[in-house]
């Protein structure tokens, strides 16, 4: 297997800080420079001609996109350590369920406000619609998920479960390689947000995902890369 | 099982569309009458605190929300009958990335280009953040979306596999639902998505899910409800 990377932004860090929790994972590692568009040119084109990062290339060839798709084959394949998906269907479903809240009702949507501002018009180039007109929008649809959020997360310490899974991964991978940029993100009196974004930063898989690798080997536990 | 069902609006028609496809499922049915916003009221909402439908109930009482959890979570309790999620990893990693792919690149979408009309705000009576400043934008985003669909689906009956998997019913059922809503939706030189909208609408399922229902036996094979 072979991991197209793009570093510490919210699509590829989500499945770095994967593997770096999931552990019992081995494989390749292919940089893309993202800052550079190299994703939006050839050879990276003929890996991935829609030019997201992160792809996973299967031994059989296959590339797969799309970061749950990823995560959960890679949970799916790892050789030891527990399941962060889940080891029931019932906690498979929990972790699905809260993982797709977390990404429509507030990772797409901020990430949407960014790709509306003028860094993100200066940063793509044009190669990506952007909808500016819709950026209010967004962050009050985000900001209306992230309050029932902070409800569904009192008394918690993650989303479902008693240690990180998907949905938490997630989450927490979009708001913080975004954090610097969308200065309404994690404001204090979000107080069960804030204090489960504390508790993320400080898992040993966030330092770790945050290195350059080129192979990684993540044994199971969450220390990772 | 009781599933909390809506009827043919696309959330709840993905659903019943799925179970009707994937047969070897026995679930009691609550109708919530969605029109009249039962929905956004007692007792639902002690069911779902979030409103939304569909939701799930399992047996141990716990309640599942979002469409694809829920899809997933039946596919893997169905008495009898071929998942349609996929047999192994990587059939299911393609279902996922699939799914994850029309949703965020064009049913979410189009959804909220329709969540910013008039028609909206009069049926939804304020028991939603609206967003019509991102309107077009969404509707710009959903036809990249829809282009890039088209060439995907050049030379193949369904997205992923001979048979509909879970990419080809969620999105399906948001379009079949929103046809009349949404003038722009499925245009005919977009050929191969027309083409596959007729495929699927041709489906045994696509009949027996439109029927209202209190008990659901489906059987395998696709006939359903």
């Amino acid at each position: 297997m072979k991991l197209y990377d793009g570093g510490v932004s919210p699509n590829p860090f989500t499945v770095r800080l994967f593997i770096a929790e999931r552990g019992g994972l081995s494989l390749e590692v292919e940089a893309v420079d993202l800052l550079n568009l190299a994703n939006r040119s050839e050879p990276y084109l003929s890996v991935n001609p829609r030019g997201e990062v992160p792809a996973l290339r299967l031994d059989d060839g296959t590339v797969l996109t799309e970061i749950t798709a990823i995560c959960e084959y890679l949970d799916e394949v790892a050789a030891t350590g527990p399941s962060l998906v889940g080891q029931t269907a019932e906690q498979r479903a929990a972790t699905r369920m809260w993982t797709r809240r977390v990404d429509l009702e507030a990772a797409q949507r901020f990430i949407d406000w960014w790709r509306g501002s003028e860094d993100a018009d200066a940063f793509y180039r044009g190669h990506r619609v952007t909808q500016s007109a819709g950026r209010e929008a967004n962050r009050r649809i985000a900001e209306q998920g992230f309050g029932r959020l902070d409800q569904d997360l009192a008394g918690r310490s993650f989303f479902f479960g008693e240690r990180p899974g998907l949905a938490d991964i997630l989450l927490f991978a979009f708001m913080f390689t975004m954090k610097d940029a969308i200065p309404w993100l994690n404001p204090p009196d979000r107080t069960n947000v804030a204090g489960w974004f504390t508790r993320m930063s400080e898992r040993p898989s966030v330092s770790a995902a945050q290195q350059p690798v080129r192979l990684i080997h993540a044994s199971a536990g969450g220390s990772g890369a």
